[in-house]
Order: C-alpha cells, then structure tokens, then sequence
C-alpha cells in the first residue's frame, strides 16, 4: 500500500496548511473524495482543477502538472487489503455481491454499474445510537451491447 | 461462485410465482436487497420473516425453517470475483479506498464503517443520458477502542 | 473451466445439426462471436433471439428460457488461463497493457474503453504466408466522471 | 507496475518535446504502439528505429543503445492488474476468451493466434454518441503441429 | 514484514531506556498491547497518550505528532505469515474457526465479534508444567442489522 | 469451507434433540467449544467421550468411531476466510500480530504460545452499552530449544 | 490433476490390449508423446490418427470422433504441480530460464521458441553410470514483428 | 525478475568485450548455457572456471570469487513468468506435463529426470520454412527408492 | 486434501484387521512410512509388494495392480497445508531452510539432498519430559553436473 | 529471500576468518545448523552464545546484542521456495505430509512434532555409491490438549 512520495507531500503541506477535505470542497468546488482521488493519484485534474487544489493547500506550484497526469489506478496492497475499514468494502462485495447483482438485474436488465461515469460520496449521519458512515455510489447503468 | 441448492430452488420459485425482489419488499416488509441476502444464504431471518418470504414466492413451507439458520458468509469465488457487475466493487475499493480512508478519518477520527450494523439500497435514478444505478451504504461508525 | 451443462448440450445439438457459428450469424442476424457467448452463458439473449438460436441448432424449445438470464461472467479457471488460445490475450495484456494505456490516454484523455457498451469481431485474413486472425474490439470511451 | 527508469526519462523528454506517439508515428515510420512498447521495454528496435525514436523526442543519444535490447516483457504487477483501462483486457479474456476461442478453432482448426507475429493498433471511431476505443490485434494463426 | 522506521526508532530507544512494555502500561496507566499497537503503527493515540509514551521511553519529541495519526493497519507479510508465534493464530482460526462460530451464534445469534470494539490482553499464568500464555479477546458482540 | 457430511448430520441430530452446546458441555463435562470441534472434525475424542456426545445428542451409535479418529484439520476455504465471524480473527492477527509476538517475547522469551497444548473458551459478558464476546485462549509457552 | 473420464478409459483400453506407447508410435506413424498427448486430451488427432490409436488400443471407435476436438489445454493442478517428475520442468524453467533467455537472443535476436510449431521427444539414454532422461524441444523460433 | 548486481555488471563487460556466449563455450571449454547460468547466478563455478569467465570478458578479478559460491537459484518473479520466451516453457509443462509423465514411467519405471544430474543444450537449426530452436535436456533417470 | 477412494478402503481394511503399521513393516519387510505412501498412493510397488500389503490387511486381491501404478504425487491442498502437523514441516522449512542449504554446501557443495533416492523413518523417542518424534531423512548427495 | 543485512556481514567475517560451520559447532559447544540459524537471524543466542559466535568469526562486538534479539522467523520468498535444495522439504511435506502424519498419529496418538522444542542436524553419510545427506529432526511430541 505504497503511498506516491507526490501523496506524501501533498498531505503533509495540507496538514501544514489546517485544511480540511471539506475545506477543499468548498475551495475548489469538487467533492471532498475526489479531491482526495486525486492526491492519492488515483484521478487526474485538469489545470484549473489541480491549480486551485495545490493552492489551498498552500503548496508549490511544481506539483501542479503531474496532477494532471493520468495515473496508474488501483494502488492497493496485497490483493486483499488488510486495513479493516478498506477491507469492509471488500467483505461487503462477498457477502452482498449476488444479492446485489440480482436486483440490479431485475431492476435493469443484463450489464453493470460503471465504475468510470461514477461518483461516491462519503457522509455523516449523525445518529443518537452512534453516527454512521453513509457511502453512497452512483454511476451509469451500462447495458450490454448485442451486435 | 457456487450457488446453495436452496438459493437456486427459492429463486425458481419466485420466478414461477411471477414475483420480482421489489415486490417481495413491499409483502415482506423489508429492503429488497435483504431479502436477496436472505435467500443467497448471506442473512439469517426469523421464523416470521422467512415465512413471509417462502410464503410470498409460492415456495414449500419446508424452506422456511433454513432460512433462518445463521450462514457462513461471502460465497464469491475466485478470490477476485470475474463476474464484471461484481467486480466493479472490487475496483472501486481499489482506486477509491485510501481516498475514503482519509475522509472517513477526518469525519470520524480513527475506526470503521461497520459491514454489520450495515444497511444497503439499491435504487433506480432515472437520467435523460442514461439511468443511474444508486447503491446506498450505511454502517455505523465504530471507533477504535483503547484500553 | 468448467463448462456449464446448457452449454455442452446446446453444443452436441449444434454439432449434430452441422451448423457453425457463421451459419448462426446469418440465420440469427447477430454476430457468431456474441452468439458463442450466449451459448457459452456469458451473454444473455431476448427471447427472439433465443429462439432464433435454439431453433437454428435444433434444440429443444426449453433451452430458450435458462438462454434469457443473466449469467454469472467470466468463468475461467485458473485465474492466469492456461490454454494457450486463451492465455496469448492475458499474454498481450501484459506486454501491451501499459502502451495501450498511454496511446489511449492521449488519444482521449482520462478514461477506459468499456468491455460492456463493447464489440468484439473475429475475422479471417487469408495471408500467403499463412493465414491471420483479426480480433476487432471495439468499446465506447468512457471518461472519468468528476464531481 | 514499476515503469523502468529509461522509460520515465524518455516520456519525461517525450513531454518536454511535446510531441505525441501519433508525431512518433509518422516520424518514425512506425505505429505508434509498437513505439510506445519500445519505449515501455516491451520491444526491441533496430539501431536506426531506435535513433529515430530518441532523435524525435529530443532524447540523449546515450538512450540508443539500451532500446535495442531485447527486454524482460511483461511487466504488470499484480498478476491481476488493477488499473481498469487495463483490467478491460483481462476481463474480456475472462467474458469471451471461451466464445472466441470456439470460433477461431471452427474457422482455423486447432490453434492459436500468436501473439509474436502480431500486431497490435488503437484507433479511435468518432460517434455521436460517444467515441469509440478500436483496437485491432492481428495475429498470424499458427496450427499445432503433429510429429 | 517490513516494520515502519517509526517503529525500529521507538523500539531502540525504548530499549536504550530499559523500558519494558509493562513498564509503559504502568506509566502511561494504558494496557501494554494498545501501546505496544500504536508503536507498531497499528493503533492511534491521543496527543496526550503519545507525550507520555515518547517520553515514558525518552524519545525525541517529533515522534509524538505522527503517532496520533490513524494508521493503514495490518502490515503482516505474506498473506500467511510464517512466523511461528505469529502463524498459531492462523492455525487457530482455521481449527476453531468453524466450532467458534457456532457456539457465538448459539450464545449470541446472527452477528460477529467486533475486532474494533474490541480490548487484548496478554497474560503469564505461572504453572509448575510450565508457564501458559493466555490471551483475552473481548470484542462487542454485533448483531446483523436487519432492514 | 465444505463440512464434512458426519458434521452436518451430528448437527441435524442435536437440533432434533433440541440441545445446545452449553448442554452439551454440563453433559460431557468438557468444554463446549472442544466438543463442537469434536463434531467439527477438528479434534478427536475418546471412545468415553466420543460416547457422551453421541447419546447426548440422540444420534446413531455408529458415529461413536469415527469420533475417535485424528481428522486432518484445518478445513476453512478460501485461505483468507471470508465468513465475517471467522475473518475478524484473521484482521486480529493481521492488526495485532506483531505487538503481541513483542509483549510475549518480553514477557516470556524466543518462544512461542503452543496451539495444541491449548484451550479456548467462549464467553458472553453483558454489557449494558452491548454484550461481549470474550475469546480466552490459553497456551503452554513453548521456549526455543537450542542444541 | 483431473484427467478428463475419456483418458482413463482409453488408457485402461491400453492397459488392457497390453500396448505400450512405443507399439502405438509404431502402429500409427506418430510420435508417442504426441498420441500421448492426444489421449490426455491436450491435442486433437484427424479422424485417420484417432481412428488407428482408437483400434490400436482396440477400444470402443465412439472414442474417435471425440479425439478430434480441439481441448482446452494445461490441465495441471495446483498452477506450480506437485508431481515430482513434472516439478522438474517448472524448476528447470526457474533455474535456466533467463540463461536461455540470454542465448535464445543472441542466436536469433528478440522472438521466442513457439510452443505451437513445436515437437517433443522423449528418449532412453543408455549410460552405465545410470540411464538418462533426454527431452528434445523443438520449436520455430518466432521474431517479434514490428509494426 | 530482478537481476543480481554481479550479473548487470558481468554483462556489461561480455558487451564491452564484444564477447558472444558461443565465444565463452569455446574459451572456458563449457557449455554456453551453462555459462549463462553461472553469470545469472544460477550456477557455481570452480576457480579455474569463474577465472576463465572472467577473463574472458575481460571483467575485474574481483569478480572471480563470488562466481564460485552456491547461489539460491530460480529467480523468476512473479510465480508463473510473464515474459514470453520464458512462459513457453511453463506452457509446455502444462500441456506435455502427464503425456512426458506417463511415457517416461513406460520406459522407465516410477522415478523421475533429474534436473540437477542434468544438462541443457541450445541449438539453432536452420530450416528454410523458419529456424527452429532445439532445446535439448538431459538428466539421469533417478528411480524411487524403496525402503 | 482429497484421500484417494482406494486409500479409504485400504485404510478402513487395515483398521478391520487390527493391523498396525509397524505390524506391516514386519509382515512386508519394508518400511512402515514407505507401505503407507503406497497407500495414501504416493509411491507405487512391485507386484509382490503390493501383494504382501493387500494380503497382510485381508483386503480384495484387485486391489494389488493399481498399487503398482505409477501415481500423480504431493496430493495436499492447499498450497500451504493447514493441517499442524504437516504444516510444522513446512514451517521447519521455512525457518531452517538457508540454515541447511548453508550448511549442506558447506559439507557437500553445490547440490542437494535428493527427494527420490530418499528414505524417511519415524521413531519414537521415549522421554520422561515427554517422548519425541524423530523424523530421519536420508537423501543421496546430487551434486550440480557442469556441462 | 532476502537475506538479512547483519547474516551477509557475518558470513564474509566468518569466510575470511576460514571458519567453517563445523569449527563453530567446535568452538562454540553448539550444534552448527543452530549456529547457521542464529547467523541467518531464524534464532536468538544468549549473550554468551552471541559473544562466542561473535568471536569465533573475528567479527565486531557490536553484532553481539542483535543476535540475542527474538528475530521474525521464516524469510523464505516466495511462498513455495525456488531453490532446488530448499524446495526439496516442501516436496518431500507435499509427498510423505500424509503418510507421515498416519504413522505418527499411530504412535503417538493425536498431535505434533513440535517444531520449537525441536533439534536439527545435519550428516554426511559416506556411501561408496554416493554421499547422502541425512537430516535428522526431532521434535518433542505434544499430544492435543482437551478441555
């Protein structure tokens, strides 16, 4: 689970900074988890974007531009990664993956949902039991092509 | 990716019975996507609701009683699921994981999201572009604990 | 590997009737290599096109119906094939995965080609100095959604 | 997936230059995978290709000799690659690798695409509805051979 | 197994101070796995828990900040660790895997131990064949949400 | 993670009898965890033992035998298990492996804790914030011989 | 290591007609590791070759026609085989892999050994210090095509 | 795959001296692979030998010593090779694994090829239809003791 | 770790008769470790070996010629065994495996310990501080043939 | 297999000192695979133990106290070792792992070998017909605890 040196950098000149993902939200406008997909170079900004994201955290400017690259995705380690709060999204696929795949068929016929034209939002829902995480994924219904 | 006799039985039996998941959520009482749980032996139920279920699809009475013994969780083989709606979670814990780490993090403190005290939904999001599939997760905050 | 059952029958009907998969597209009006996937269980046909396939082969009406649903993809085994047909693609992705991933980057930007919204052809290119075959792929471009 | 030194400089000086594989393609005489393979180390070119290439990025000359060599191919680490414009690969070789596979052996006989005498292009269709990733493999077929 | 530089710099002075982990469980009144936990960059702790555990081991302030930081944990390589006091624990869960689960379902109902909520303890009970080591897992029982 | 056909029909014949492990345990007189890996196949009883279990589930006394016999054990599937009760130990393990193997190396020496000369018990302790599940393990510490 | 059903009962037939696979190269005008391999299943005969191994061995000629299939191939179990005999080629691959790497080049330049225009043959050496294995591979060597 | 330093640096000096392995084989009087083998680290070389190698690429004396120690062989990464040239060979494993097993046992008895009481051979023979590469292995026949 | 179907009904035969395995060793005249790797069909006999064995347990004469058969050997999954006793052999491996290699060579040079012209004894070491398992093995020296 | 910093020190001590493991078995009153396994950091020496082994190889006091340090034990890599010599045990677990653990459990009864309270050694037996190795380990029996 080798964090970029780039990510490093980036998240040590945030903290520096006293920025938070939702500080950044509001600053530059983009969601808090892909502002974070993009310092943990799992997404590319485009100029704009990378600009407005390496001045709120106060840092140089050289990092601009390989933000703008795009990356190579998927960085996690090993294949079955032992961190529980990432592994939970692992367990949730063996456990409700089937189900799940039975009611997005039955609600949509035979393909996926994209994981490219996709969004994922992370909130908090306060809760007087204990507050939860609420993950919540939407991405384009994609039907299998026939030809 | 075995499917339990009983998952493959009960599913045959809906399907003669001409009744879809979101119609068993409305006579059941509960999320569509439980119940698939239920019925792909991810999730125990009580006596009441497995009868309802068996009830609801038309099923023998017989099937009522395993329904709510407490199964051995997570059937997807390989170690990496191939089925592509499947993997796609996969995926999605791979680029985005370290991403909603961080931000869980900054809400939370350190901990998880639980995959027990856990809800999902599936919802349809029609879109002039394309529909969206909307996979809602919602698990308790659990903070590490110290001792 | 492991052949689903429909899948060995429709096959032993096919065989018997004396009808390949060039004659399939023609009478079925889809591609050979899109119909092979539905009888290999890794697409799902409608009903006419079902039909039209069970009929060409001469099989018997009740295979039509198990034809309609949604299979459970990507059934081989072990995870890195072992035929060497099959392997020469997990082969190509290794050696030109990551040239590919460049060309397209810049050719489109940051994104995927789908193997959903996708095609896939298998042709014959009669060469004097042997004979080659073509295998067109063709997906939608699919750019990372930002948000 | 640790791209070599020599290929990180060369793109660095490739980017300085500003000039596409596309440029390379036509500078260089050749298709501009095959030259981003070379440059990936996942081919080996003459001395002539290899000075054009690094001529036309405006590279050291001392990077000359070393694109000559005949390289360790196959450089994707996890042996399941992560990166999903990547993983498309491995999952349509998963989906269809079947379905092709019985097609190529009823139009062929028993034998294998190679993947040695092949080349490989990426095009991209322009659609209204979106564009299109075309990658076209051709491969030499090549008949097992009975003693 | 690579054990972070953090750690192999906690460790040494530790050393160099004769400290003992139960020294520490003494000194900063928490139990000396946690701390133990969060040297090994398993487990977070509070600005005031770090200060005392730097200092408790005289170690240079600097290290007190990165130990509040929450952590990507489990860090054991490979997948089954082959180190023997390590690997037991795999060995008891393959064995009593299976006999724990039913008896925590019989005691408990449908649900998990939490491995969050969840408290460690390391003890030596002397005996005349030979001292024992007993370990105290005691995590909150965590009834699957039914919805 | 196949149980083995002798495990389900012991299984079977206690649920008739309408008896519980901790039944099971007040009628044998040994621990309710060792008798479910005794019905498990992870242990092996005495023909005395073997015999209380038998008739205090009402099963035939043809299964007596094979109790007595040394299974091979450690029967979870896939390596990592993904059943959440069992994998929790395995993140214990992953999570805490390493402060534990330090705190018993300083407690106790180079050695390990025995898994065979073992016990381990199952308790529920009520907790009016959620009952706990407390796992003792307790093992003979094994020092390293030297020679 | 599953051998497909029609291999044990043609090498049963064999066994029975007292034939060795010395007598069958002898009878039908091939290689013995060839028809071998037929009858494992790894390569397909004509209808002629199957017919005369089949009456060879004087089994049943509904044997014939389905020695003509193209099989999927590489059959062993688990991905690195355990057989000792077999284990050697893996080892042999492992040890002299990259020194006949290095040679290969600089014979024939960048290409590889095709393992489909390929025959093998295994002979008995004879040697008073203890008989010899001799495995002779014969491949095309295949150039990378440029493009 | 990676390549001990001795090897790049021993390499380095073949090319510098412009030193084929055919030319090594008639210097050192060995055999070109088993040269090869000695340079990847594979094989241990007497003092006479090493010197011989060494001199003969003209590298540094120092290098004379470390060519002699026995070396932890098979250093190919990852588990099934991704490199072509090389995968070949565990290709053929997979396919002619059983069929060499089961003619070496016919003409040989239950035992196996040894691969360390062995010898490897490279060969090119022209063929005007292609060259073809002639891998020749040969290793004494170890019988299975009884005892 | 699938038992043969002929071992299970020699294993049950020999139990009927009472016969131990050292009862074995005097009644064939062969090793007690050896007689039962024929059994679990890891080592094949002679005819009248396999005579004695089947005779010595008043098993069914047709069980004498698949004893002779040459078996697929190393039948433990998975690939890492489970079960404590077998795996200790893999952890005595893996801790004193460079510990031996050194060693060995140091004694021998380069080469190994042969696995096929190689016996195995199991004794028993009475201990009063508990009796001890003596596993001697003994394998011819091979050293590396240079060619 | 990467081999610890401190053990390549020490070994180039030890060989310019012209000690063999023999010698230190001498001077230090230990066995020499126990000495190679303290070198190789798979076991911890006393202080007395250290200093000796320190001082018999002429290497710096200051290696003394890491080698009293509880090392992480069993560094092979990867999981199924490549060296010919070390993969000899795992195939010789993966071909008498059965029939050894039946003969034991015969004798013993229920339980291991233990491989912590465990010696090993390691002999030259001269043999006209060719040294053998012999390795004798030997292990205290531990019978499974009930409770």
């Amino acid at each position: 689970m080798a964090i970029p040196e780039i990510t490093e950098k980036l998240l040590a000149a945030k903290k520096a900074a006293g920025v938070t993902f939702a500080d950044l939200e509001a600053k530059v406008g983009c969601d808090e988890v892909w502002i974070a997909s993009v310092i943990y170079r799992q997404a590319s900004a485009s100029k704009e974007e990378a600009t407005k994201i390496v001045e709120a955290i106060g840092a140089d400017p050289s990092f601009i531009e390989p933000l703008t690259e795009c990356p190579v995705k998927g960085s996690l380690d090993p294949v079955i990664p032992t961190d529980p709060l990432i592994y939970r999204f692992y367990e949730i696929m063996q456990v409700y993956g089937m189900p799940i795949k039975t009611v997005v068929h039955e609600k949509f016929g035979d393909g996926i949902m994209s994981a490219i034209d996709f969004t994922i939002d992370v909130e908090k829902e306060e809760d007087p039991k204990g507050d939860r995480v609420k993950v919540i994924m939407c991405g384009k219904f994609l039907p299998y092509k026939k030809w």
